[in-house]
């Protein structure tokens, strides 16, 4: 069975993942008076899934803030520039490997999770290998910062799959067309 | 009774209002299979509300593309650089006079729609001006073209009043904190 690459991320209204220095304290929900939670899906989107996955891809930036030790189960792949050594579960790929690697994995079978945005996005994007778009959308004007999308030639047509409404957020699901 | 200044504009998923030639084909609704349609509110929203509007602001290149004839009604204000003369229900403000006038209009009792983005938009953003954020989602990374949002030093927190799914769009509104 041919596996999934999915991007999880929340993103502010104004599309940034975080500000320029890597902080993303902004990034919560703020319900309005009148705000119900919603979904278009009968029980709601499913974290579970995502949290079950083998394989995490994070960019470098991602990962030294840390955001691995939030899976500590799984494999992590950082993209890094710098040609460094495997350390235990925490694999350094280049960018210009990355994306062949993971479709390599997913044909095996397995989940992989892409974590982060902006220069670790970009080439997924741009092969248009990413299965599942998990996005999260903050009720902020952020103003400026690190983007989740940098710009890019080619537009990708998506499709809106599933929206949930939760404490303030909207999280939307999107596949490629 | 104090009127509302209202923005009201399709974003791609990527934060783009049209491409780089002012076209924004790419601005449609695509719903996956399994998608309903649902809503936060008990009515859904009221675009009759957005349509019932007197005064209308919008850019010099929103206005050349031709979109105040889609308002026969209404009072049509143009933000310009240039010093042009008013013509009949078309007002030339600058951007420097334009929210000082509509914060005036909107005290007198005026609800005002704002369309159009980016440099439309900026000094109405920036002066916390704008009381009602309409904003659709289309499932779309057009990558490159007009943004909705300009970079800005100041955040903005923004909460979420309702949302609501309908067309393979999503159709969020926003109010200041």
């Amino acid at each position: 069975m041919v596996g999934k690459i999915i991007l999880s991320i929340m993103q502010s209204l104004d599309g940034y993942i975080a500000d320029k220095n890597y902080h993303s304290d902004f990034l919560e929900g703020y319900g309005g008076s009148q705000l119900s939670d919603v979904s278009t899906l009968e029980e709601g989107f499913d974290f579970a899934k995502i949290n079950d996955i083998e394989m995490i891809v994070m960019g470098h930036k991602t990962f030294e803030q840390g955001y691995h030790e939030a899976y500590p189960e799984q494999t992590i792949y950082v993209i890094s520039r710098e040609n460094q050594r495997n350390d235990g579960r925490i694999h350094f790929v280049t960018p210009t490997r990355i994306v062949k690697l993971m479709l390599a994995k997913k044909r095996q079978g397995k989940n992989i999770l892409l974590i982060g945005g902006g220069l670790a996005v970009r080439p997924f994007i741009r092969a248009n290998a990413i299965d599942q778009y998990v996005i999260g959308t903050v009720p902020y004007i952020q103003g400026s910062g690190r983007r989740l999308f940098y710009p890019q030639d080619q537009p990708l047509p998506l499709q809106l799959e599933s929206v949930d409404v939760m404490g303030g957020l909207t999280l939307s699901v999107y596949s490629p067309r």
